[in-house]
């Protein structure tokens, strides 16, 4: 049987519509600073039986279910892009920041883990039909997925959020990044277990042939593999063709993972996570090629697999609001309290682990694509299918919101906040050492704290690397055992040369102490300081005008 | 129907196989400097019923025949393969270029089609069992079909083997490119005239609606869409998310164009080239977005495609030597003749036309393409089928070897066949003037041309910007009327100054005097005679033994 004319023009057709209404929406939900794939749920659900299917069910059938070949056909293609899509994702792992913030990350993903999943298991085993649970035989296959649906976390909508709030880099960035590299991970593995024990995808292999099957992938993978591609990813780069030769074998090796997997009766895209995770890890991987790969897979395969998540099922016909509503709480229950709780306990400040516990909340693409192998091997039913896709929409859209809402107490410690009048003085010292000291005098009568330790913490600063900014500014800081940030400005007499890059001597001094342990806070309002008085003309007023009353004034107008 | 696990495995081991033989085979055929297509060609042929179809049927029939629906999922995904091939060929014609070089690429291009067409067609019809005709009611067709296969260029290959030649941008390259680019637009659309003069294709449209609709479709895009695609690019790239809505864009608009052309009864993939053409055309398509989309379709795309070929037929067994050697002899003739006579006509020299005659010879993808189609619309069989796709190897694999030997008398052109030991002269001269004067006396005593002419040519040059290079050479050179280069050297007993770069004055001044017309001769021979003294303790060694003789000896040893 081959594709007739209508076949390939429909198939044609059908994927540009789908790219087209994805584009649209995607763009929408981007500017409304949402996730992209949020928009492109959304398109799919428009294009799908849910909207297109009830008001021109014609249009609807006509577009994507021409025949039976177009069907295969797309299902071919959706089944390559979510295998490419796991790839990429799995490129994106970088498993040295999981092993630099073990400890807080260890602590979160393992409670992040255990509190969802024995929170969803306990609701799936007891009160399964709360859940919509369809076949009560099968309760404890049931319970242990739901178990796993609320424990893991879509990493790439997580990256994206936090680059969006521009945590990426930040400590609590890193933490929500390497606990869910690692959930997912470990989630992907026990749902693999899951399929497995229900014998749905294997070819006469025994659930542990499986398992162990699946066990001894992965660890060679993450173990050899891993040190193979790192091996040979320079000798591909530099004898192949460049970048077609590595993009090509970054390709090959994904595919082939993802056939091994699903012959061993783990699903494909399982396969080809792993060996993202081991090529992305290489660090002769350039840049160039991860760009090429990553922009024509997240703007052509992607969109077409997050499209047809909305055509497979009806969500207004099968939106049970008791599941949905169930799953919404059950999900923010788990992972808030679970990997706030692991934050906390792994060192992490209270609403720092509150930012965590919202970081981790996205679930994204991964609960949908779990849902839809959940779906097509009959652990669920359409409602809970909708359930869980309308879930982990919500939780995407409100991971932002939240954690900014978490961390707006971090916005508070703006430079202008900090300055208090009565740590503005006049100075006549002539020298850097009784300036310092007179600075630490003055705030060591305002907060308790040695002087002494101020002036040896600072001048030793100071010796590393000499403070002075540009245009008279000076900047002496250090970190001390304090628990907010400290700020003291002196206006000098005399010229103090603190070696400016610009030459000129200092006119003003501002003494910065921060916390202990906290190098982003102090590099923050250092930046902020040395750009408040970045403006030379600024600064040459507030020196003209020079006491601390109206140096106070002046600088809440800078 | 759904594809079961074991379609997935082997749909995917399927696509593996492919992109990893084609990869290999690529990369040897790069190795040996031949266009990468060639290898991917053989790699399917390996792959397919001609090798491992016949050695070891069972592997072969696992591998791409498992079931009905892997074959639908592959038919879909080379579909989708070939539709971006040709969008992508599309982009990479400029059109501006055909403007440019208007009467010799449009003398070029008419013979280079009116000569293969009338010769294929004639023996088409005149002699079909030499080209394996195998239903004679259908012999109008079959010769059309013939005509337009010899006819084609295909213009990727052609591109990249002037790349690999160096002359992409030369006359020669600029006039292949233009004139490959107006033979294929044309070939394309006579041969979608033929696919609807067979019915093959279409709706009930007449042959006639397929051919208006065609047209219009031509002229809309090439007309209108052209700006409308120049006017919406810039919006986008603005306004979407960059690179990825430029991206989505343009597949888009490349799917929907197939279908379209698809649905008139036109195949999907001339749709895609138009498209490519009026997108490609426009100034504001950014380099980055070229790129991405390049590098991922000539990299996955391409291949699976390429590869596909080889699976369909046995090439051994379907091998007819007579046919083949028919096909080759017509297609050498008529292309080489057609448009190096065109060439010729259009105000080219010779040597230089009959290049553009091989240049034009390559059939590459294009013929395939066209092959595949005519066989499965059944105007010809399997043994026309493998001559089709010989001949196409064959011209791409001989272009840039055949190129070189038509080139070969200007790799003559080097600097030191030119050196004229009695054009080497040892001067007293203390100022520029009277050198020049002094070498173009010499000259002109050698070739006839006025020495006035010389010497006010080569002032005005030196006015312009001094010749002074480095290492005591200075480079005076001109363009005047004459038919070969010229180099006349001046050793110098005094220096003089030709403001050099490193500040020494001159000590030996080679004058070069090149054709009129022809810059690139020109740049060709100042960029050698400056490696050649580049070297700065070569010259001195040259300026320690200083006479004319030992200088002629030691210059042929630079």
């Amino acid at each position: 049987m081959k594709m007739s004319v209508a076949d390939i023009t429909f198939f044609l057709i059908g994927i540009s519509v789908m790219l087209l209404f994805a584009r649209i929406f995607g763009e929408l939900a981007r500017s409304v600073k949402q996730p992209i794939i949020v928009g492109e749920i959304l398109a799919g659900i428009i294009l799908g039986p849910t909207l297109l299917g009830l008001f021109w069910p014609e249009v609807f059938q006509n577009l994507f279910r021409q025949s039976e070949n177009v069907g295969i056909a797309f299902e071919g293609l959706t089944t390559i892009a979510v295998v490419m899509l796991l790839l990429v994702s799995g490129l994106e792992v970088d498993l040295s920041v999981v092993l630099k913030q073990s400890r807080t990350a260890i602590s979160t993903s393992l409670m992040g883990l255990v509190v969802p999943f024995f929170i969803g298991f306990s609701m799936g085993y007891f009160f399964p039909d709360l859940l919509g649970i369809a076949d009560h035989s099968q309760k404890l296959v049931f319970a242990l997925f739901i178990g796993v649906a609320l424990s893991i976390t879509a990493l790439p909508v997580v990256a994206k959020t936090l680059m969006d709030l521009n945590l990426l880099k930040t400590e609590i960035g890193t933490v929500i990044i390497a606990s869910a590299m690692v959930d997912d991970l470990i989630g992907w593995i026990i749902f693999s277990i899951i399929l497995g024990m229900m014998g749905t995808a294997n070819h006469g292999f025994g659930f542990e042939t499986t398992f162990l099957l699946a066990f001894a992938f992965i660890s060679f993978m993450l173990i050899f593999g891993r040190k193979i591609f790192n091996y040979v990813l320079p000798t591909i780069q530099n004898k192949l063709s460049f970048p077609g030769g590595v993009i090509n074998f970054i390709l090959i090796s994904g595919f082939l993972s993802a056939a091994f997997t699903e012959y061993i009766g783990i699903h494909a895209i399982f396969g080809a996570f792993i060996t993202g995770i081991a090529i992305g890890d290489s660090v002769h991987l350039k840049q160039h090629t991860r760009e090429i790969i990553h922009q024509f897979i997240t703007n052509i395969f992607a969109p077409l697999f997050f499209v047809s998540i909305g055509l497979r099922v009806n969500f207004i016909a099968h939106f049970d609001i008791v599941i949905v509503a169930v799953f919404l709480l059950l999900a923010f229950a788990g992972k808030v309290i679970g990997c706030g709780l692991g934050a906390y306990l792994g060192g992490l400040k209270r609403w720092d682990s509150l930012a965590v516990g919202f970081g981790m909340n996205s679930r994204g693409a991964m609960e949908i694509i779990l849902g839809i192998l959940a779906f097509d091997a009959g652990i669920i039913e359409e409602k809970v299918f909708v359930a869980l896709v309308i879930m982990a929409l919500v939780t995407s859209i409100t991971s932002a919101p939240l954690i900014g809402f978490a961390l707006r107490y971090k916005r508070k410690e703006k430079l202008i906040t900090l300055i208090d009048p009565k740590l503005i003085i006049f100075s006549t010292a002539t020298d850097k050492k009784t300036l310092i000291s007179e600075l630490a005098q003055k705030v060591s009568e305002i907060i308790k704290i040695d002087k002494e330790i101020i002036i040896s913490e600072v001048l030793k600063r100071e010796e590393i690397m000499p403070t002075g900014i540009a245009n008279s500014l000076a900047l002496p800081h250090a970190k001390i055992n304090i628990s907010k940030p400290v700020v003291a400005i002196a206006l000098l007499k005399n010229e103090i040369d603190f070696d400016a890059i610009d030459g000129i001597p200092s006119r003003i001094v501002v003494l910065l102490l921060t916390p202990q342990n906290d190098n982003e806070l102090q590099l923050k309002l250092l930046s902020e300081i040395a750009k408040t008085f970045g403006d030379k003309k600024r600064v040459d007023e507030l020196l003209k005008d020079f006491s601390p009353d109206s140096i106070f004034s002046n600088l809440q107008k800078l």
